[in-house]
C-alpha cells in the first residue's frame, strides 16, 4: 500500500487545479514522495453535498450495523499496519513501537465505540406514557432519543496519526453517532492519512453503506479547512491541534449564519502540584515519574506537565536539583514537524527573558527537527503578574513555580488556564487537608489525577479528555475521548403521539434492543404496556 | 407584597446611578407604579462576584440540599400565588386562570428538578475500577461525573412571566445542578420579577446557602445584560426571546476571551404538515384544534404554529375555507407589550406585500396593544424562492403554504428553518407511507408531534425544547424544559487515582446515595469492590 497523492471525495477522487505540496521526513530533514495534490472549494462542496445525502442513510442505520462498519475499519487497519506504521515513522519520527501501539490504540477505540453503538444505551432513550384521562389536560405519550447531527467535518493532529487522525477518535465517535465524516488531512502526514482513509472506504464499500459516508480533502494551508466548516451542509467540527487554529474555527463555526459546534482540543498546560508530604515520602520517584511523562514522545502530548507547582524547602530544593540534573541529560528528540521544532525554540528562548524567569535544565541539541528539555523556574508573584507564563510550550519544556507557603500555591492553582488535567501529589494522609486546593482544580480542568502522572490517556466510560478554555472550545461540557464521546455529534429528538411501528426501535414498547430506558421516571430494561 | 423597585444583589440592593424606567399595563395602556432603578456596571460585577464566591459552596452542597431548595422556592411561590398573580395580570394582560396555572407549572417544575437533584442519576457517575496488573501499562481508577459550570446568568421571556422567567426553567435547572444564578430581569414584567426573586432570596437565606446564590438586576436597555455575559466570572448563559437578542448574545458568549456555552430558545416556526388523509378522516375536528392552538395566548406562544403545510385538493380548499371563516371572527387579545403588538402590526403587514402572498382571514382588532388573527396563504412556489416567509412572525399569524403534490410537499419540509416543534397531521394508515417526510423533520425539529398540536409543553423526564438553528442557538442539543435540561449547566469531571474519602459521595465505593452507575461498563446500583 503506497499512498498516490489525492484527495477520497465519496467513491472518486479530487479534480485537478489544486496546489501541491510534500510530506517531509523530520529525522532525515528531506521531502518525502508523491506530491499531494490540495482539493479545491469545488471538492469541499461535493464532498459536503454527498455527506449530506448519506446522512439520512446513515441515520436510519442500527447500531449493530454502525458497529459492524467501525469493526471493519478496525480489522481493516489490523490487517494493513505494518504499511501503515512504516509510512507513519517516515512522516512523523515517532518511533515504531509507538506507532504500533498508536495503531492498536485506534483499533480498540474503534471496536470500543462500535460496542457503544451496537449496545445503543448512549441514546439515553426515554419514555412517558400517554395519560388519557389526566386534568385539566390529557397527557400525550412522549418518546426522546439522540439521534446524529449531520456531516462532521474533522481535523486530525499531528502529534497522533492513528488515534487523534483520520481514523482516530473523532471519527470514530462520529459514526458510531451516526454521522458521515470528511476529514481535513494533517499536512503533517498526509501518506499516512491516504492510506488510512482508503481502508476507511474500503470498509464503507464492504458494510455497503452510501458514497459520502466518508471524504478525506488534503490541502496544505487553511482554505479548505475554512470552506469546510463554512459549508452550510456541515453540521459540527472536531478538532485536535493549537489553540490559535481550534479558537479559528471555533469563531468561524459561531459566526456562520446557522452556528454550528466546534469541538476543539487545544492547548493545556497541565498543572502538577507537589505537597510538602509527597517530597517527604516518595521525592525519588516523583523525580523519575514527572521526568518520564514531561519527556515522553518528545514532550508531544497534549497532556504534558507543563507547570510544576511547589512550597519551597530545602527538600523541595533538592527535589527540583535532581529532577533538573536528570533533565539535563536527557538526550535530543526529533520533533513531528520542522514547524514545530522551530516553534519551540522560538517559544522557549522568549521564556528564557521573561522578567523573573530563570533557565533550571537546558539539555543539548543539534539536529534540524531536534529537541530536548529546557525547563524554567519563577517565583508565584512573578507568575502571577504575567500571563504569558500560564500559556503552553509545547514540547519537553516546563516551568517551575515556587510558592513560599500553601496560601500562595492556592492562589496560583485558582489563577491557571483551563487544563484537560490538573495533578496532585499527596503525602499518605495529606490530600484530605488539601481540600480547597482539590476544590478548585475541578474548576480548571476535566481529570484531575492524585498521586499519578497525567500523561496516558485510558479509552474508557469513565474518562474525561476535555476541560475548560482554552484546553477546548466548548467549555469543557464533552470529552474527546471515551464512549461519552458519541454524545458530542447527536442532539435529543422527541417524538409525541407516535405509534409504534412509526417510532425508532430504540423507543418501540417491546424494547427489541434491551436497552436501558428512563421509563416514566424509572431506569428499567423492561418492556413498555 | 409589592415590589419596590430596586434591583436585589446577594442580600443587598442595587446602588444608585442608574436610569430608570415603569412598568406597563398593556391592557389600560398606562405605567404602573413603583419606579424600577437599572442595575449599575458596577452592580453586575459585584453580581458576579458573589456569586462566584458561592459557586464553589454551591458546588459542594449535596443534592439533597439543592432539593430542599428548590422545594422551598416552590413552597414560597405558593404562597404568595395571589400577590404574584395580581401584579402579573396587570404587567401582562395575561387572564388570571392562565398566570395562576402558570404559577402551578413553574412549581411542579421546581419540584421535578429538586426531584432530579435529589435522586442524583442525573450526574451519570461512572467507574472504571484500577487494574493494577495490566500489561503493558497498568490502568488507574477513573470516577467521572458532572460537576457544576459556576454562575449562570438566565435572560427571562416576556411570555412566560413565571414558567420562563425568574423562578422558571432556566433558573431552576442552573439551582438543580449547582450553579448560582443571576437574573437580568424581563422589563416588561419588572414587579413580578422582583416579588419572584424575593421569594427566591427568602429560600436561600432559610437554606443557610451563601449570598451570592442569587441576584435580580434590572435594566430597561441592553447595557447590563451585555455586561453580565462578557463578565469573566460568568460561566454559562440562558435566554428565551428573540432571535435578534439570543443570537446577540450568543455572539457575545462565543466572542469572549473564554468562550462560554449561551442556550438561546429564540425563534420557531413550528410547520405544520396535513396530509390528505387526516382532512379525509377528520377536517373539523383539525379546523377546530388549529385554531385554539394558533389563537392560545393571542398566539404568543413559542410552539405557536406558524406555517400550514397543505397539498392542494377540493377538500383541502374546503378546509382552508372553513378555518379561514372561524380565524376572522375571533376576538382580538391584548398582546404581551406595546412593543410586540407595534411589532405584530408591522410584521403581518410586510408579510401582506410579499409578492405571491394572499391574506387568508384577518380578524379585527381595536385596542392600543390588541392583536387578532391574520392568516396568509402562498404557493409552494413562492414559499422557497422567499426566505422571508420561512421566518416567523410571533403572534396569530400563520402561513398557508399550498403544494401542488405530495413531492412539492417533501420540498417545502427540506427547506424549512429549524424549530422547535415540526407536526405531522395523517390518515389512520397515512403516516408510515410518509416515513420520508418524517425522516426530514427530524432535522428540522427537537419534537415531532404525529396527529396533535405543538402547543403545550409537558415538564418532563422525555420532553425536548430545543431544536436546530433558529429555534436555538446551540443546533439543538440540549432542551430548555424537563430534566435533561439540568446536563446544560454541568461538565464531566474525572477523578484518576482517587481515594475513597476524597472522592465526592456520588463516586464513593459504597454507593450510599444508591445510584444508577455505570461500573466497567454494566449500569449498576450495586457497591463497588
Amino acid at each position: 500500500m503506497k499512498p498516490d497523492g489525492g484527495s477520497l471525495i465519496g467513491f472518486g477522487s479530487s479534480g485537478a487545479g489544486g496546489a501541491t505540496f510534500k510530506a517531509f521526513d523530520p529525522a532525515k530533514n528531506t521531502p518525502l514522495e508523491p506530491t499531494f495534490l490540495a482539493a479545491t472549494s469545488a471538492d469541499a462542496d461535493r464532498a459536503a453535498t454527498l455527506a449530506a445525502i448519506a446522512a439520512l442513510a446513515l441515520a436510519r442505520l442500527s447500531g449493530a450495523d454502525r458497529g459492524k462498519f467501525l469493526r471493519a475499519i478496525a480489522a481493516n487497519l489490523e490487517t494493513k499496519a505494518d504499511d501503515l506504521v512504516a509510512r507513519a515513522m517516515q512522516e512523523t519520527a515517532l518511533p515504531e513501537a509507538r506507532l504500533k501501539g498508536e495503531v492498536a490504540r485506534t483499533v480498540g477505540q474503534l471496536r470500543l465505540y462500535a460496542q457503544a453503538a451496537e449496545g445503543g444505551d448512549w441514546t439515553d432513550a426515554r419514555i412517558e406514557t400517554a395519560q388519557p384521562d389526566r386534568k385539566p389536560l390529557p397527557k400525550p405519550d412522549h418518546r426522546s432519543m439522540l439521534r446524529p447531527l449531520g456531516p462532521v467535518v474533522v481535523f486530525g493532529s499531528s502529534n497522533f496519526p492513528f488515534a487523534y487522525s483520520v481514523a482516530g477518535g473523532d471519527t470514530a465517535s462520529a459514526f458510531a453517532a451516526g454521522c458521515p465524516v470528511i476529514v481535513k488531512a494533517h499536512p503533517a502526514h498526509p501518506g499516512t492519512s491516504e492510506l488510512t482513509g482508503r481502508l476507511i472506504l474500503h470498509a464503507v464499500r464492504d458494510c455497503g453503506l452510501p458514497e459520502g459516508t466518508f471524504s478525506l480533502l488534503f490541502d496544505a494551508g487553511f482554505e479548505i479547512g475554512q470552506a469546510l466548516v463554512q459549508h452550510p451542509l456541515v453540521k459540527a467540527v472536531g478538532f485536535t491541534g493549537s489553540v490559535k487554529g481550534g479558537r479559528a474555527l471555533a469563531d468561524l463555526g459561531a459566526a456562520r449564519p446557522e452556528p454550528i459546534p466546534v469541538y476543539a482540543e487545544m492547548g493545556s498546560v497541565n498543572p502538577v502540584f507537589i505537597l510538602p508530604g509527597a517530597l517527604a515520602e516518595r521525592a525519588a520517584a516523583i523525580v523519575d515519574g514527572l521526568h518520564a511523562s514531561s519527556t515522553l514522545g518528545v514532550g508531544q502530548f497534549c497532556t504534558n506537565p507543563g507547570l510544576i507547582v511547589l512550597q519551597r524547602s530545602p527538600q523541595a530544593e533538592q527535589f527540583v536539583k535532581d529532577l533538573a540534573a536528570k533533565l539535563a541529560g536527557t538526550p535530543e528528540g526529533s520533533m513531528l514537524t520542522a514547524g514545530i521544532a522551530k516553534a519551540y525554540a522560538t517559544n522557549t528562548g522568549v521564556r528564557a527573558k521573561q522578567p523573573g524567569v530563570k533557565v533550571l535544565a537546558q539539555a543539548k541539541t543539534a539536529g534540524a527537527c531536534g529537541a530536548a528539555p529546557v525547563w524554567f523556574e519563577t517565583e508565584a508573584l512573578s507568575f502571577l503578574g504575567n500571563h504569558a507564563l500560564a500559556e503552553e510550550i509545547f514540547g519537553p519544556s516546563s516551568l517551575v513555580v515556587w510558592c513560599k507557603d500553601r496560601a500562595e500555591m492556592l492562589k496560583v492553582a485558582a489563577s491557571v488556564e483551563g487544563s484537560l488535567t490538573a495533578t496532585v501529589q499527596a503525602g499518605a494522609a495529606e490530600a484530605k487537608n488539601y481540600g480547597d486546593l482539590i476544590e478548585v482544580l475541578v474548576t480548571k480542568a476535566g481529570r484531575l489525577v492524585l498521586n499519578g502522572y497525567p500523561t496516558g490517556v485510558e479509552v474508557s466510560h469513565a474518562i474525561v479528555h476535555g476541560g475548560p478554555y482554552p484546553s477546548t472550545s466548548d467549555g469543557g461540557r464533552t470529552t474527546s475521548v471515551g464512549t461519552r464521546a458519541l454524545c458530542r455529534w447527536a442532539r435529543p429528538v422527541c417524538y409525541q403521539g407516535f405509534t409504534d411501528d412509526l417510532l425508532p426501535v430504540e423507543l418501540q414498547n417491546a424494547n427489541p434492543l434491551g436497552l436501558w430506558r428512563l421509563v416514566n421516571g424509572e431506569l428499567t430494561k423492561a418492556a413498555v404496556g
